[in-house]
């Protein structure tokens, strides 16, 4: 469990010349960017659960994307369109997992050296797995320790560029492939979707998502699930500006803390989404444990906010058409084994 | 961990008028019974997994099928194909779990009552999930019970049709479409796989996957992957005839127990396959927590196999294509939560 870490929203930003929200052709050229390293993940249907909520539910596996969540897709948009001079003197990013292990993997791919500033205490999965893609990992205390300042020190010592968690139009556009690809795949059931439900933390999933189906299915209403205590855009959306989430909360969804919606990101999620749902860490556990007991697969708890909202009866799908976005599966093991052992019924 | 029953041949196998084994087009026309009820299930790619054993491997996930492994296809196929009067008598079948669900489902689909035959220290979760599908279970004890004695007794009084687990002609027919999807998925990867690996109890799944390949793709090598003191299928194979395994033996792979090869099965595959590969308890642990903790996905032991093969360097796959079927998911959470904490590590 951790808390809201205070972020100097600076360095979450992409620079000022890149600052223009992305468009949906934006999404389109990430599409034709990824489709050579990466094949849509797929958008699996559970009869038990359509039974179970009265609904046609259509669950996006981003958990089976390379690296492990979504996150691959952003950073990978973002990396490829550096020039010869920028790839030469690499990357940094910091952390507490998905970003960084999306950023490593695609920098791998890219022939790129890459500096990732984690949290000392972020799941070990998360750090070894990070490493595991040719990263060097930059471990930092997150209670007396500035982690802007760490990666803010590597960049401009070794050239490198500075690679932002979501508010960036690159990294949203990069996720929004996401949101492609439900809309297709959705089409191939023959459906048109009521709703979507997606996690976020900065909110360049969601964003990204919101920009793609605005254009491809634009009946669809997009909705953010959130730890309760971390639903800042659920609260930001209700009051029409961004708001900072109270200090002091708790979540085990470690990949959904950030404080505050992203710039960019808000602009695009104000006017595109239809409000939001906030999850218990106990609902999030009993939507771990489901997962991987009736529809066989493994989540992280933040990959399965979306999943523990609909469970939890914190969304109507009787009768209806929805996508859940099931963003990630980086748990690490104790907690899985944990979660199935304590919720060992339907 | 259960040892190895004895068995009565007899009401194993199908009725003496269908002992014709199945054909290529049998197959093809499981697929268009099947293709209203159930999509195919997705031929999953891992970078680290490929990495790991310097091959390119596809792993088809039948832990994402439909009640939670392949056993469903076989019996659908089965039981769409009885007539009017037999529907209405309803069926009963035994089994210690996956054909159990199989059938269970495909009886509620078609709107007929089923009667499934389950040891009394069959996994909690195959039990439950059988009774969710609407079966009456009549729970048997192996050590001193005959469980052919008590399905044959319900199947004569109720005039029901007793469903095979795999010496079925139909059965063997709808298994195969696994193997259809195999080599249409591998096409659209561009790769003609070199070998695929299959897990084999009574040998339905592997005779139908090689049907379909032995027509569609038939440089593929299938081999079979066994428990340690269950290999009967790759003893049969090197004996050029059906062997039974030596009793007393353990395994935990419930669901791969079957005491030799079937006879209408064995016929297919003593002259399709290529050999086969034995697998311990451990190296199935093993297994299961590599594909929660790397691939994201849930196996029973029994689905892991042939990944536990791979894994322990018993399949050679340096600068292949090799795929491998992950045939079911059906694990009780708490072996579930037992593999991944004894094997954090990758």
């Amino acid at each position: 469990v951790a808390t809201n870490p205070t972020q100097t929203p600076t360095l979450l930003r992409a620079s000022a010349a890149a600052l223009e929200p992305p468009t949906y052709d934006d999404v389109l050229a990430a599409a034709d960017r990824l489709a050579p390293i990466i094949g849509p993940t797929p958008l699996l249907r559970s009869r038990a659960l359509d039974a179970r909520v009265g609904g046609r539910i259509f669950l996006k596996a981003e958990c089976l994307q390379y690296t492990g969540s979504f996150k691959f897709r952003g950073a990978y948009n973002r990396l490829a369109q550096l020039d010869e001079g920028e790839r030469q003197a690499g990357v940094v990013a910091f952390s507490s997992g998905n970003h960084a292990q999306g950023v490593a993997a695609a920098s791998a791919l890219l022939g790129m050296k890459s500096v990732i500033v984690m949290p000392r205490d972020a799941p070990a999965a998360k750090i070894d797995a990070t490493r595991g893609y040719g990263a060097e990992v930059v471990l930092y205390d997150r209670w007396t320790e500035s982690r802007e300042a760490i990666a803010g020190a590597i960049a401009s010592e070794r050239g490198a560029t500075l690679v932002p968690p979501f508010d960036d139009p690159r990294i949203i556009a990069g996720q929004g492939t996401v949101g492609l690809e439900i809309g297709r795949q959705a089409e191939r059931f023959g459906e048109e979707l009521d709703a979507v439900y997606v996690p976020a933390s900065g909110g360049g999933l969601i964003a990204g998502v919101a920009l793609a189906l605005a254009e491809d299915s634009p009946g669809t209403a997009i909705y953010v699930a959130e730890p309760a205590g971390f639903d800042d855009h659920r609260c930001s959306l209700e009051a029409g500006h961004r708001v900072e989430n109270a200090p002091g909360a708790t979540s085990i969804c470690d990949a959904l803390l950030a404080p505050t919606p992203g710039e960019i990101t808000f602009e695009i999620n104000c006017r595109l989404l239809a409000g939001g749902v906030a999850v218990s860490d106990d609902e999030v556990k009993r939507a771990v444990a489901y997962a991987a007991r009736t529809l066989k697969i493994v989540l992280e708890p933040g990959g399965a906010a979306a999943l523990a909202a609909l469970l939890a009866g914190k969304i109507d799908a009787q009768g209806k058409a929805v996508a859940l976005v099931l963003s990630g599966g980086n748990i690490d093991p104790a907690l899985l084994a944990e979660c199935v052992r304590a919720y060992p019924e339907p």
